[in-house]
This record gives C-alpha cells, sequence and structure tokens, in this order.
C-alpha cells in the first residue's frame, strides 16, 4: 500500500512524529570520520577518552547526515519536497557513541506559503535525533520547501 | 617545517584565510546521495532538471561535510580545538555541481573566553565556501572551542 504524497497541508502546526531506526556502528564512525572529520576524538579511542567527549564519538556532521537519510526514509522521500535554503541551527547536545539506535522525533513549529511562488509553502521543523528512543543527542530547526496540494 | 599549534589566542577578530582545494566529483555527489540524502535532485540528472536545482548537484550535507574536511586540514588538525557546541546557521546559496573545485573562505567573527572553563575561549567563524574561489555556495557561522596559550 503506497501512503498519499505529501504537500505542504499536510504538517500542522504543533504535530509531533516519532520514526527511524539507524543502528550505528563504531565502523560507520570511523569511516565518516576518515573521510570528512578526521579530529582525533572521533578516530581513536585513547586519544578521545582525553577530551571533552569523553570517548569515541560520532562526528557532528555524521550526526547531520545520518538524520537526513532518516528524514528521507521517514517523510520526505513520500513528499513533494523541494529542498531547504537552508539550516537555523543545529546543537550537538551529547556524544553519539558507537552501538546507539538512533531516531528522529519531528515536531512542526511554523507553516507558511511563499509570495513569491504560490505553488509552493514554507514548513519549520524541530528535529531532535533520539538515541536510543530516549536521549537527544542533536537538535536542529530548518525550514522546508513543500509543493502545495491546491496548486497541484 | 611544523607550525606552532594555534590556540585561541591565534585567531584575531577580522582575519581572513583562504584554503583548500577539493575536487568534487559525480561519483562522490552520488556517493553521498545514496548512503544520506537519497532525494532524486542528488542523484539523477534527468529528475534534477525538473527540480529548483535546475540540474544534479551535491547534497548541502555533503557540502557541509567537505567544508570541515577542508577545515581540518586547513587548520582544525594543527590546532587546540575541542569540537563545537553546535552550528549558529547554514546558507545553501547555490547549488553544487559536479566537477567543482571547492576551497573555504574563514574571517574571525568574533573571540572570547570561557568563563565556566579558564583554559579554554570559543571562537566565532563565518566559513564561506567557495566554488572555483569565487561563487560562495554555502555559508556557516559556527563558535569552535579552543585550548588557550595562556593555560598550557
Amino acid at each position: 500500500m503506497t501512503q498519499a504524497l505529501l504537500h505542504f497541508e499536510d504538517f500542522p502546526v504543533g504535530e509531533i512524529a516519532h520514526y527511524g531506526a539507524y543502528r550505528l556502528t563504531r565502523e560507520a564512525i570511523l569511516d565518516f570520520a576518515r573521510e570528512y572529520d578526521p579530529q582525533p576524538f572521533h578516530l581513536d579511542d585513547a586519544a578521545a577518552k582525553q577530551t571533552l567527549l569523553g570517548g569515541l564519538a560520532a562526528s557532528g556532521w555524521h550526526a547531520c547526515a545520518i538524520m537526513m537519510r532518516l528524514n528521507c526514509d521517514g517523510f520526505l522521500l513520500n513528499a513533494t519536497s523541494m529542498g531547504a535554503p537552508g539550516i537555523d541551527e543545529v546543537k550537538w547536545l551529547q556524544p553519539l557513541r558507537p552501538g546507539t539506535e538512533l531516531s528522529v522525533r519531528r515536531t512542526t513549529l511554523e507553516a507558511r506559503t511563499s509570495r513569491s511562488r504560490p505553488g509552493m509553502g514554507l514548513v519549520k521543523f524541530l528535529f531532535e535525533l533520539l538515541a536510543d528512543s530516549q536521549n537527544v543527542v542533536m537538535t536542529q530547526t530548518c525550514s522546508v520547501m513543500f509543493g502545495r496540494r491546491l496548486a497541484a
């Protein structure tokens, strides 16, 4: 059964959704860090213990990339998404450890139609990356552009 | 010749630095998109032409990851960096196309010592990702924590 394509109108302000299950392995942490963020606290256990992170933890950009994937699978690939103009804010709140299962809690903060593009609307979300469905390890706010149902 | 380790004191407000040379291939764009951001405009030329991006373009998160790598190689791996608590803002200004050579222009916006951790200071940077040393394709502001030289 395919779900109907999500449009701007399908994200009521105040709605909360929870989705995704991504098991973060040590190997994935090291692979990402080697390519994009080779700081010692993302690559080496002993070095990481001496730092503020207190042990090996994923790059914050790895957390962002994983959240993007969870958002794609969770709703964006089944929506009229036209991408995002940017990110309002990212907060890395806790170290992201190997073995954690990650999911996303999405809260719809605002929704407004575009003046310059009547067929489009912007929805502002708070995305929280949850470790083992409990601890919030990262928050992110951003606005995503969607096609409007009325315009289709 | 090794450069002296950079501390908090080595980032005077107003300083501008330009560094890095990262050739972005089509294959790298597709690899990242398949793993983290499989939206059609990051994966498929024909589909991308129908979208706001007007053609295949890298994921915005891929741009962030590459900028992180350029920052690591450009100065962070030779500094007393303790990571960053988050990101103030990201703006994706232009589509990032295959074949582009990327570099970073870094401007030091603010510097302040930490009250709670006297051995630490926070430096706020504007990072601009440049395509072929000309067009700004992304901007990012964030504060990085550094060890202070006086405390060492």
